[in-house]
């Protein structure tokens, strides 16, 4: 961390080193305190601190002051803050995150100090009031981070483009080799064992397995069912990069598909094309999730697609924007969006196609489609 | 959930079929109400609803009051919650949360309804105040559930006997693969799919494998890092059974260990075996934290083991009791605790074993240990 210059003063007549991106979102946020009327903001929502110190531990919190910020947290993690962060870091004693907290407000000399009000508890509010009495005032604040987080620069962009690269291999390669006889968990291992071989970190999230009509479930966890011949199968999952998820889903129908199975597969996979046709710059977000619905409602399929069209995606698997019904806002260069639509049907089973999507100057950038390769939404295995 | 009786109301003359875990648990949390002055309790805290519901869901709130329960979620969740959950489901309209819970205690007819208030944040709070002004009143609360989560019952036990049997048999077969010329996520994909393939769930947290000086970090992800002869390998991990969670972690040294590595580790492995002795009821906690701090005193390694001897685990990785310095309470038969001594010497490595421990009538059971086989707890594996 030495060879960090301090703000406003590089050495002169020497080249200045790139600063590192969590200092410049740092910048940007301490930019923002003075209109909002703070003079400090307390980070409690664990993403936006990693996102605004570079910090990956599990638990953290940070003090962004306009003159100088501290990352707190207790005795694990005091050297890879050290390390991570060009932040002051302070250690909590014990379990008192508050006592710390109220420490970092003495220091930073705020009197008017934000607090994000949905990643706070009630407890922990009412326990910094007391320890900041007299001292300083909590203002209930939010979303000044999430803001930021919106849009990717350039090291969020090359992570996510990474995890999907390696989801995508990996789940191209595990579905082609599904077979009749193979039992859900063993799909989930086949997948997750070859994205931590390309040098995937931690899942995504638990992958979701779901066989016949299992596939219809929002979230199946992978079991000893049996693949048989005929079954649709849904793969779901992603691996992280540097904290950026992936998210991904395939189907593949074992054996020969049947015309119903081709017939909602290609009302989906339309549904997705028409979507991701719309995405660039300035698009409102309420036209592409129209498009999708009015595909699947050509199809006799409008009801059976109730789960919302997609997602933000980055440090959180799911963050704004959210493609969802009445949603107001627009599209802008540089969000990562996932778009799933699918159909549901009970008894049946379910078929969702979800591609990864980053919104570049002239249109979408597919993180999960694989180059040179068809688009192999609907790959038919062999059966055995 | 046709087949559940209502409480109090079983068919004469018939057998009562055995109630489900979550049910009782539900019944022994409503019982305690009237002595905590609630008519109500809004339960947040995600392993707890679990606990209480059998709901498997990521989000979803429980409004426990003495007549009946409400099961929150949103649409996502609605058929699965019916489906694994006895109490009564509410839907939450698009992200209405705070309005659907105001509607559940407006039903409940409940005036006094506590919360858990390190669970819920300061903006819920606030919105559901205002939406339930004139109706009910909210009272801080919190720690009703995890008191009963402490004990665990006979399914709580069978999970976790599975996921660290599991998760053991993985760890054991893992390491006596490990040789010179692996990286670190290699040793972790292998770990990962062995259990998987033995019918693991998701992860108990993501797998930490630290080689040379990297196995002195807390929470060493895996890297590309190639493992050398000589190397000290940390191993840390495990896998969830219904939502139950082992942890484990073993040591390794490629090739042969140096006088060094082997005083430490056998002053590691002496102060887990000096924890584990003391596992009985009614055992207080601090004498079970000083013998292990004794022993590494005794081998000059006194500061250090700074991360604390061990917690409890369950629903949650991290769970009470707290095995720390100064903690009050004693150990009681069924708490499942991980003991987990280390010495982490910065510039050399760390070096932690740790063992998954049921609190047993009559002593500990050492739940990650493998039958007939020795306690293996310094493997060493040919270089090659």
């Amino acid at each position: 961390m030495a060879n960090i210059p301090e703000p406003g003063n590089p050495e002169p007549g020497n080249l200045v080193p790139v600063e590192p991106e969590p200092r410049i979102r740092l910048g940007r946020l301490q930019e923002r305190l003075q209109g909002l009327g703070l003079d400090a903001l307390l980070v409690t929502q664990p993403e936006n601190v990693r996102y605004l110190t570079g910090f990956t531990g599990s638990l953290g919190r940070l003090l962004v002051s306009r003159q100088g910020s501290y990352l707190i947290v207790d005795v694990r993690y005091r050297e890879q803050a050290a390390r991570e962060s060009s932040c002051q870091v302070m250690q909590v004693l014990g379990s008192g995150y508050e006592e710390a907290t109220a420490e970092a407000v003495r220091l930073s000399k705020a009197r008017r100090v934000g607090f994000e009000s949905g990643a706070l508890s009630y407890w922990s509010h009412g326990r910094l009031e007391v320890l900041l009495a007299g001292i300083a005032r909590l203002i209930p604040s939010g979303g000044e981070t999430e803001a930021l987080r919106l849009i990717k620069d350039a090291s969020e962009r090359a992570a996510l483009r990474r995890a999907a690269r390696i989801t995508a291999e990996a789940m191209d390669e595990t579905l082609s080799r599904v077979e009749a006889g193979m039992t859900e968990r063993e799909v989930a291992a086949e997948f997750e064992v070859r994205m931590r071989r390309k040098g995937g970190g931690m899942l995504s999230f638990p992958t979701l397995v779901g066989s016949a009509e299992r596939s219809a479930l929002a979230h199946p966890e992978p079991t000893d069912r049996v693949i048989a011949d005929g079954d649709l199968v849904l793969l779901d999952g992603g691996t992280t990069v540097e904290g950026y998820h992936a998210d991904m889903t395939r189907m593949l129908v074992v054996g020969t598909p049947t015309a119903r199975q081709q017939q909602v597969m290609e009302a989906v996979r339309e549904a997705l094309e028409a979507a991701i046709a719309l995405v660039r710059p300035s698009m409102p977000i309420s036209r592409i999730v129209k498009a999708a619905q009015g595909v699947m409602e050509r199809h006799d399929l409008g009801t059976a697609n109730s789960f919302g069209l997609g997602h933000g995606v980055g440090l959180a698997l799911h963050e704004e924007p959210w493609l969802v019904e009445g949603e107001v806002g627009v599209l802008q260069e540089g969000m990562v969006i996932a778009l799933e639509p699918g159909a549901y049907l009970e008894g049946w089973g379910g078929i969702r196609l979800e591609e990864l999507i980053l919104v570049g100057a002239r249109g979408p950038e597919r993180l999960t489609a694989l180059e040179g390769r068809p688009l192999a939404l609907f790959p038919v295995a062999k059966s055995c």
